[in-house]
């Protein structure tokens, strides 16, 4: 079996010859090929420009034994169309000068031809194809609406949400009215990277962790469940919330093929929560790679342990990989993966 | 039964008229009364002024029907006394100038007597019994050791804890020490807190959620069990650990007569995790106080339905007030509790 098979077979919880592997965020800063780009365009002019996009995502697999690429962008990419203004400010993250605070704001917002609007992806996209040329799989994919709800209602980054869930809580018409228009720029997003040409995708939650059980089954399900049920059914999809633990049933049940795992669950407790008729993806704290070579090597045993082979794993961190990861501790995650997990 | 008693009869598991109600972060700047003293001192002179510390403590008795007030002070006041140099910036948070990251830096921290060196603290309980005159029990508290270590270790808040897990991952010696360590302050520092007069002790691990399981149970839990062994036991001890639901049995397991729940999980559940053996505190989302008055009575009455009137239960928001919460809306929570929950 080749690294052009694992992946997805694994996605479609099919024998594999050992798990196959691969790292959210891997084509960042902690490459110093990367930052050798980086050095010289802003990160906006990276995702815009298909050329860099498409080399930054083919270096990770240059130096790595992964198993998938996943295309170089950022989940706020979609702002920018619906009419919101997104700068990249430096060393602060993502500011918008034109937060969405209310019904009024949200009334304003513009559907998105992602295939036009957002052409500069799906060149990227192909040119990556061409590039791999079948050696490992290319992952398409979107942040979730509860995600993009929150950057484009706190107007960036944020600690506790607290604008979105004002709006949740004492606004829900607005709310409401904010995940319907969502959802259809997400399906139209990841509908035309599957046109364009990846063979999965992931669906992004990053900051829905923030929520509680009662709130994400009110707020959040009901449009999650038309995001998933929405996207062409030709590839698999991936839905990963991070810090969510807490609602692992409710993430599985709005859909997905495979579920993705940050590192707050035991991989074995997780996947029966999950339900084994689902793949699971993760589980390893992206900070474990800080840790000695020995320690990886532990950490990563564990997981396959408690997976024991079962059909339907993927291998990957808890969440993007950190700048200030060693790229030879990377290497050892992803060898030491492929050498316990033989069949 | 009056205001004085229904708290600590609460934190006994013993029948109460109605559900006992405070808010963590209580004493602060959502009260313009607060807002008034702190426009002339820094946080840290109101810490060490006692009279200030004193009368920021009453404030929210006086205005509100609360059962329990807690004393105005910082996680991090033990911080001083060990060597390690703190200071407030505007608007940034507590900042370390010497951070800990070597076991060399370990060995350096001084043990604390906290009667003496954190004396103010003491002057301050002090005061507020005298003010409070018995109408409800004063509470007092400390971080816990890792939310103490990683504040010692990143030099300030963190989004990642990449520097205390480094230390965990790699110098798991360091990390121990370090534990080891704290755990002999807190319980000087609570000790000498119900010395002072304390009715009842709060253990606070703000941070412990970023942790997995796996690493829980190994860098964390041993000593969080000393830490609890060891605190005098003339006093109930309430163990609060934020986004940590999916920890709660392991929080439980390291102690704590009463167990705090964020707003991550839902009552019930949580509740048959930690056992009824022993009593719970929250569990609403400080969020949901910006939603309508109807909104916060709908998801009161929400928690204390999970409750179901079984005794030892304490309703409390599931982290601190935030800044920008309507004081009526709070009073709108705290009256809530009591009329929806009359036995």
């Amino acid at each position: 079996m080749s690294r052009a098979d694992r992946f997805l077979k694994a996605c479609r919880r099919e024998a594999v010859d050992c798990t196959p592997v691969w790292m959210m965020r891997q084509a960042g800063r902690y490459l110093p090929e990367y930052r050798e780009i980086r050095a010289k365009h802003t990160f906006l002019e990276m995702c815009k420009t298909p050329e860099l996009a498409a080399e930054v995502t083919v270096q990770p697999v240059r130096r790595y034994e992964i198993d998938a690429a996943i295309i170089f962008a950022d989940i706020l990419l979609p702002l920018e169309p619906m009419g919101i203004g997104l700068e990249f400010a430096k060393g602060e993250g993502p500011v918008i000068h034109n937060p969405v605070r209310s019904l009024a704001d949200v009334q304003k917002l513009k559907p998105v031809d992602s295939a036009r609007q957002i052409g500069y992806l799906m060149t990227a996209i192909k040119l990556v194809q061409k590039e791999l040329n079948g050696k490992v799989p290319l992952i398409g994919f979107s942040g979730a609406p509860f995600t993009l709800a929150s950057y484009m209602i706190e107007g960036g980054g944020s600690r506790n949400y607290e604008h979105a869930k004002a709006m949740m809580f004492a606004e829900p018409k607005a709310w409401h009215k904010l995940m319907e228009h969502l959802t259809g720029v997400i399906i139209n997003y990841l509908d035309a990277q599957i046109d364009a040409g990846v063979q999965v995708v992931q669906l992004f939650d990053s900051w829905v962790g923030a929520l509680g059980p009662i709130d994400y089954r009110e707020f959040v399900l009901p449009h999650q469940k038309n995001v998933i049920a929405g996207v062409k059914k030709t590839v698999p999809l991936i839905h990963f919330a991070h810090g969510a633990s807490h609602l692992l049933e409710m993430v599985a049940e709005a859909g997905g093929d495979v579920i993705g795992l940050d590192w707050r669950c035991n991989l074995d407790e997780a996947w029966k929560r999950v339900g084994h008729h689902k793949g699971v993806q993760g589980n390893i704290d992206p900070i474990s790679l800080f840790g000695t070579k020995e320690f990886i090597r532990k950490r990563t045993k564990d997981i396959l342990d408690r997976a024991g082979n079962r059909n339907g794993h993927i291998m990957n961190l808890g969440h993007g990989i950190l700048q200030q990861t060693p790229p030879d501790h990377a290497a050892e995650f992803i060898n030491a993966t492929h050498e316990l997990s033989k069949r």
